[in-house]
């Protein structure tokens, strides 16, 4: 066509986070990023988790074309257990595209590989296969360092927190990695033809991860865009990344991101299955989904969202609903079962699923296709039943040695987020939960980022191991840069924020580092050490722009006169003169035992909340 | 001077919500938000509540210069408890200056009532006081019409919630906001010389409330953008809000928001004090700070922050904390009273305060001087002893029918907030706690709207019933019209979720009908229903700007082909015609017991997290 363009420019944002430096860490040479304080404070640099790839390393290369160096394929064939093959030929309806021209605009990635690896007849290349026969991977390994972040500066840390029952270590060992993916517990997507990722892992007694979601759609196709936000999205702290494209260049698109993403990439193949037969649902068959899942196993794709516990007796529980399905897999196979009047085929074929996810290593992530979409319908029969279903689903992939988590809601008002994941650890036996959300309210679009990011942080507080990110942009339009950057940022906070309360080993060291900058007034460590230095920085530019504002000791609140913060250390200081040790005043814990007294008093005074006026 | 401005321009913002309109309902004529939905769902206007005041009343008259009608006077007056009296001259100092010139460019209101008005001698003109004597008075009228809001359409509703104990009722009224006020369980916060103001109840059995802080600081002082904060706030939600003025031309800047504010106003008075002694806290006195107190009090602030509890003894409790004090009214005590080595005059002259309080009506609001400034210093000795003391204040308070409110933390893990509320409820007999945030972590400056967010709609839930909001520049700068109207929504959906999770009998009504404008794809319906319908639409209109797309069956996420809420009501359509009773399908019951018998099962084979693979 004539409108074709001859070369799609790709371009993505590189460079050091500020005040960050990639360092290596270990013989397998594990990426992080040290921030390094400064000299004033005497205090050594701090190493936090980086998910940002190479792309925030000076010394690495970029070529979008080529895409990231394979580290992991050497790992894959030493373990002897794969074989190359002829990859499946790429077919116009992959793209979309029903006619000739299948570009749509975007070219096919230049450099696809054109023999990607399986597990040989009878072998299982999954990483549970291995952790169940005692095998130390080096993907296990690599997630014990990135894991142990800071954790042995603690030598004399007391654990606070309310874990729920998990079961946090306070060192990661590989094999601590190794039992926990054994179990069940934990999952480390990496399909054997994505040896471009950076192991990771998913479970409960691991740092809290978060997803962010990119795309086209049907309304707004670009793979520029898209493979910016992929690289965008993980330089703020996306630790998976969902391609969740549903219009043309479906496969093309993908390719692109997976070849360039040194995060796990998940898929919700239905999605792809739909547009091949032209978005008429009960067209469907097992045979295009089954083809749709083997495209994508040999791009490379590392988790699959399959939405297997829609069965046909449930959908009617949707029909009282508020927002009945909300799920875009799940109305698809809700219309499909309806349409035939026949059980799923997603959970009728779930074994032969199980044999492709198990042939590449790819992790299932089981939907949640009932999930609620709206507070009226959180926790009801229909969500219920579906996970009831997901967690026999998940004991039959266990049965095979496959990865799995699980998905979950959606919108829950809080007092009934708990229940979500204490019948979820119940029935699918530990697995992994991976939610989206909670939102705690619906009336707030345009802020669902934060109403979904309250839920999120007390359902990862209560043990959920991977949490969705939801951005401003949520149920009114598709997300552009700076909406993918809320969404991340805000994800990762709430996801810190639930380390911190289950009481993560290491998750309180950033909090202290940042909160001594702050009242050092060491403003550029304070910067640096944030979720987000450059937005930090730039509000408090807004304010003070100068220079040396950045070395002051006060800030805009209370300005140079008055500030709390330095009435404080001269607080200290004179505390310190006084030298009057802190046991010769009253001890808070007296203060305690009098205010018991007088507690008691009032009980005595016949328990009225007020007593009659002096006068 | 020379470059005193001849007049300043004050504008605000005025004119209706998007897609509200205002109503008076009842004989007192309570000001609420009727939002009209589109004819074709058959759904009734659904009410909200309305902090706006007249600036969204399109025939109100709005003149900044004469301020708003004083329309509780004559309810006041007609007690026949106050007198009216000479004001205190207005000093140079009052304004921060100490020269002649006491302008600073803000020019005095105008209108500036010359007698104020206070309590007869002997008299208590609190509204405490009065419920204690049996005495429902118009404002507890207005308040019960106010919080009563929609549920009465609630027939037959079923309470679902958790309300860790609060006694909210199925219909609010003026009785039980008498007995409430008696109890000391809420307040009425209103001054009687700001009759200006629109009466509202803070309390743990009322919808839970939201605080906005504005002010000038050293830095920065421009009383027109002051004014403009505080409607601008009001307009989004805020319930109260706290004018923290530090820098110059204090006195000027709280006379004009006063003036013009329907909601009450709170301050801290300590900080004005601290300006007249040029900063220097050790020249504080108890004359300084009296005098302030009357100052203020007889403009109409309706709330005090007393940091009352800072006692010399917990001083030193404080020097082994990462941030010390972060408090300001607790920092410049605390350096008060080590400087003279005396316990707060603060502390020693309570009651002295609290005959200044009942004079007036003005409420306490026991500030949390020493409250945790970092994750580190969470729930230590230091906040602990300050808050038994601010319980055998509240009492001392109490027992003057002086109405009262306690300030809270801070920053706090999420595991440790509910022991904040548990201790606050036991210690200060119900008193109503006014929690700033808390802030969930410390590592995400730029962000702490949403950090604090999440602590907020938590402790909410647990029941704080007032949250003050945190803004994006929170630690890093003065938050301009942008962040004001983010913090002001952020804390509204945050105390919305709080309203929901404890199960108030009216705060789903708008979740649902906007749950139900959203599958029906009543675009308008949803924006209007919003917390903030400009957001939601502009939103919308980046992804899909034509106007047609507001009335289209689709959205930008899936498009016209592809929409799940689309094939939703599809499959409703097809459950219907099907004519299979929800019945004849498996009910989720049944499968629960499946799922349940699967579990035994699984128990029976020892437990065994997984089962041997199938092969």
């Amino acid at each position: 066509m004539a409108d074709m363009p001859s070369r799609v420019e790709i371009g993505v944002t590189t460079g050091p986070i500020r005040g960050s430096r990639k360092i290596g860490v270990g013989p397998l040479n594990v990426k992080m990023r040290a921030i390094d304080l400064d000299p004033s404070c005497g205090e050594p640099p701090l190493h936090v988790y980086d998910t940002s790839g190479p792309y925030t390393d000076p010394a690495a290369r970029i070529d979008i074309g080529a895409g990231l160096p394979q580290r992991r394929r050497a790992w894959i064939e030493a373990r002897g257990d794969v074989e190359s093959y002829e990859r499946r030929e790429t077919r116009p309806e992959d793209n979309g595209q029903l006619g000739p021209d299948r570009s749509g605009g975007v070219q096919p990635f230049p450099n696809v590989v054109r023999r990607p690896l399986r597990a040989r007849a009878g072998a299982n290349v999954s990483q549970m296969h291995y952790a169940r026969a005692g095998i130390i991977t080096p993907e296990m390994e690599y997630v014990a360092i990135r894991e142990n972040l800071g954790r042995d500066m603690l030598k004399d840390h007391v654990r606070d927190g309310e874990s729920f029952g998990a079961a946090i270590p306070d060192h990661v060992t590989a094999e601590f990695v190794r039992d926990e993916i054994a179990r069940g517990r934990a999952i480390i997507p990496n399909n054997i033809n994505h040896p471009e990722s950076e192991p990771m892992a998913i479970g409960r007694n691991f740092l809290v991860k978060i997803n962010a979601n990119i795309g086209n759609s049907a309304v707004a196709s670009n793979v520029a865009a898209e493979v910016d936000k992929l690289v965008w999205s993980i330089r703020w702290g996306a630790d998976t990344v969902m391609d969740l494209s549903t219009g043309r260049n479906i496969h093309d698109t993908r390719e692109w991101i997976i070849r360039n993403s040194p995060v796990p990439i998940g898929t919700v193949p239905i999605y792809q299955a739909l547009e091949k037969v032209g978005g008429i649902a009960e067209e469907l068959t097992w045979e295009i989904f089954r083809d749709t899942l083997i495209e994508q196993a040999e791009q490379g794709v590392d988790y699959f969202t399959i939405h297997a516990g829609v069965r046909l007796p449930y959908i009617p529980l949707t029909a009282k609903r508020v927002t009945g399905i909300v799920s875009r897999g799940g109305s698809i196979m809700a219309k499909w079962c309806l349409s035939h009047h026949k059980e799923s085929f997603l959970y009728e074929r779930f074994d032969e699923i199980t044999e492709i996810m198990r042939a590449y290593d790819i992790a299932y992530s089981l939907g949640d296709g009932l999930r609620p979409g709206s507070i009226a319908d959180a926790n009801d029969e229909a969500q219920f039943a579906e996970l009831y279903t997901l967690g026999e689903l998940t004991h039959r992939a266990w049965a095979s040695d496959v990865q799995v988590m699980i998905e979950g809601p959606g919108h829950v008002p809080m007092h009934k987020i708990k229940e979500n994941m204490d019948k979820q650890l119940q029935v699918c036996g530990e697995a992994p939960f991976y939610t989206l959300g909670p939102l705690t309210t619906d009336i707030a679009p345009g802020y669902d980022h934060i109403t979904s990011g309250i839920g999120a942080a007390m359902i990862g507080w209560y043990g959920t191991a991977m949490l969705c990110y939801v951005t401003p942009k949520e149920h009114l339009g598709l997300p552009d840069r700076d909406d993918v950057k809320v969404g991340v940022v805000t994800y990762k906070l709430a996801a810190h924020a639930a380390d911190l309360a289950k009481g993560h080993p290491a998750a309180k060291l950033r909090d202290d580092a940042l909160s001594r900058a702050r009242f050092e007034f060491r403003w550029r460590d304070q910067f640096n050490l944030s979720l987000d230095p450059d937005t930090a920085e730039s509000y408090h530019d807004q304010t003070l722009p100068a220079e040396g504002a950045k070395t002051a000791h006060f800030c805009s609140m209370c300005g140079p006169k008055f500030c709390s913060m330095k009435i404080t250390a001269e607080v200290r200081e004179f505390a310190a003169k006084q030298n009057a040790p802190v046991e010769t005043f009253v001890a808070a814990q007296d203060a305690e035992a009098g205010m018991a007294g007088m507690s008691e008093m009032f009980r005595a005074h016949g328990g009225e909340v007020y007593l009659p006026a002096a006068e």
